[in-house]
């Protein structure tokens, strides 16, 4: 496999030599910082933020990333707002002249396709950080990451995905890392309206990937992963559609009891209503620890890229 | 008194030991930073700045304080709109993602105790930069700072407090110094609509401290210090009951000549009219001062609590 | 000539020693950071960016150029409604309390003299990053520089101005440094509305420089350099104006095409409808070269001014 330049979508990382080198490096970063032992290989270089949608968490993680790693960052919390798009610009005009700035750019956009128009563009390395109801690579990266981490491997496990399968992009990267391995089979709970798509579904069916639909969360069960999403209220036309759906699912302590002892509960985060709180003291609980290795796998990732 | 982990009221911070520590540090960073001999204590750490409510000076003097440090911030300038908690993240969830990625979290929130709860949810220190008309104990820490370092000492001095008493945060935060400082006497003057609450004026008589309410600014000619606050817009239900009370008092060059020689005028900043241009070429006017002197202040407490 | 303290009009970079320590310094920056070789002379220093005005490409290239110098940054990338401007500051308060946690300031402001009025405030350096319909300098400083490196020089060529005339403040900081440059002439091609304002004409007349003004974009075939413009939207105030003159130049391939071969087209960016995306492959296209010098420009000023 050549060299990754820009990362747009999950197909992209599902190599396993590719995988086994950014997860070494995300374990060896992680011991490094927590041994205050860093070292500063990207020193000098710049990565710049450009976020046309908010989102606190993914922009910090992958500023921490680069900080802790020597380098600086531009940031731009409301894109949208304040940059040139707001003057009529393109998104490749953007990316051409924010490249002669900054090594590498971190991008989240609210239209599908928007970081592979800015990859065309670019000299320099885009990262998608989510474009619309499109992909989030990076997330599913970091799912994957904290799935070894947490159980040891990704073959040969249960996954139960639930909520919102049709708009959820960190499902839909998801999805080409957990077709590939070896006897997962995959538990796919959501409202009818909130189907996976189809395109994915004969993703799935190709891979000839075990899979069943079901609108019953109770099939969370025999799960050794239950990935939980939120609904999104951006991705509904009318707020009778979301209210209809917002609360299909609710992860309590109840349903987190009915689980396998050694299971782990992850969500991309932020949650609304979908998990109680009172499960977060919950050892299965696993999604603030996935947080947390969002930034040694982001690390991982921008030293690759850059250095 | 054990090591202070939080810092979200001025309560916490009225210990004569820690007081002098943080003051003796702030005097030391101050003298190397003039020096050019500032050292990097916090390589390699990142704080988190995240303002609910905007704040570009307090913010840029923490942000300024760790980069003089050498450490790494993460930025929030406008985290109500842009963050996940537009999304309805609750701020507990907010910061136990964010204290992944940095080692203290700087918050300014609208919402009195708001600080508190992120403090129950963090693992790393949260610093309160104003919650609503809570508190702002790093400013109250700043303002004794300065009283001490223009006029020599706490003990034995006339403060008179100036403008709105009842939601002027760093007020409160001032009176837990000011009460337990030998011989102070307090001159609160302030429209009959906005005097101390009065659980700070039960936390004076509690304490014995001398004070004496009024409605006459012509009650600040024997002060020591003269501190004034800003009538904030933003604190009133209605354009006119703002409007009432906004014009209260003014400082001018009449009333600063007034004044005794040696005193000084405070202020938090930002002042609209509560203070006349033309004061600040007087020695008197300290609020320039003041508002540099947090940039060591904060210097202080960031190795403080994280060193 | 004394040492620039403040740069806030192009009037003042005017000087050929001013400029040639400048540039020289530009291209020693450009060839070192190439080499990753970069010093960083301004270590321990701190850079404030306040945009009262959106301007994500001039506020990156300021905070790259800032951080590749090894300095630190301050950012308020929506000043007007994140900073105490809201609360009713003047501009002359912020910038006195913001000059004690940064070594320079750099402004973008709605309003003609705003940066004037921030300079005489200010203890530290103000570089006026655009003024309204003012001033733009350092953009001025980029298109000099740009001119230079492209075609070895300023004096005897052919400049075609193109656009928005009247308030295109490049344009408006431009004129001081090519009235001065030997055998330079002038084609300013504007629609009627959009002409070169009487200040500016009279400044060309007293300097002498050769100059014709028309509508007819066909003008621009002898010229060795076409500075393309963009109107502003936000200059007009009504949408009826601005629709009857925003399309009424479009450098395509057609026009590209009929410039001589050594010629080479300027913008500011960003652009709208008025150079073709087409165009932006051909030798002439110098417009992202342009923004790309804006990066070792500013590391050149930042350093003159803080070191």
């Amino acid at each position: 496999m050549s060299k990754l330049r820009h990362v747009i979508r999950a197909e992209q990382l599902v190599d396993p030599a590719l995988l086994d080198e950014l997860f070494n490096s995300a374990s060896k970063l992680e011991r490094d910082d927590k041994a205050l032992k860093l070292e500063h290989p990207l020193r000098g270089r710049i990565l710049a933020t450009m976020f046309y949608e908010p989102s606190t968490r993914t922009r910090f993680s992958f500023e921490a990333a680069m900080q802790k790693l020597g380098g600086g960052v531009l940031t731009a919390e409301n894109a949208l707002d304040n940059s040139s798009a707001s003057k009529g610009e393109t998104i490749a005009d953007t990316v051409r002249v924010v490249s002669g700035y900054a090594d590498a750019i971190v991008l989240r956009h609210p239209q599908v396709g928007a970081a592979e128009m800015a990859a065309e563009a670019s000299p320099v390395p885009i990262i998608n950080a989510g474009d619309g109801a499109g992909e989030h690579p990076t997330q599913a990266l970091i799912d994957v990451y904290t799935i070894r981490k947490e159980l040891g491997r990704l073959e040969g496990l249960n996954i139960a995905l639930v909520g919102d399968l049709k708009n959820g992009r960190t499902i839909h990267s998801l999805l080409p890392f957990l077709r590939n391995a070896p006897g997962v089979s995959l538990t796919l709970i959501s409202p009818p309206q909130l189907r996976l798509p189809g395109k994915y579904v004969r993703m799935l069916q190709e891979a000839d990937t075990r899979f069943a639909e079901t609108t019953r969360l109770a099939r969370v069960q025999p799960a050794d992963v239950v990935y939980v999403t939120r609904v999104q209220r951006e991705r509904f036309a009318s707020e009778a559609e979301y209210d209809a759906v917002k609360d299909s699912y609710r992860i309590d302590l109840h349903v987190a009891d009915s689980l396998k002892a050694r299971s782990i509960i992850l969500h991309a985060l932020p949650r609304t209503t979908e998990i109680s709180p009172e499960v977060d003291q919950d050892a299965r609980a696993a999604y603030f620890r996935q947080a947390r290795n969002g930034l040694y796998v982001r690390m991982a990732l921008l030293n690759y890229l850059m250095s």
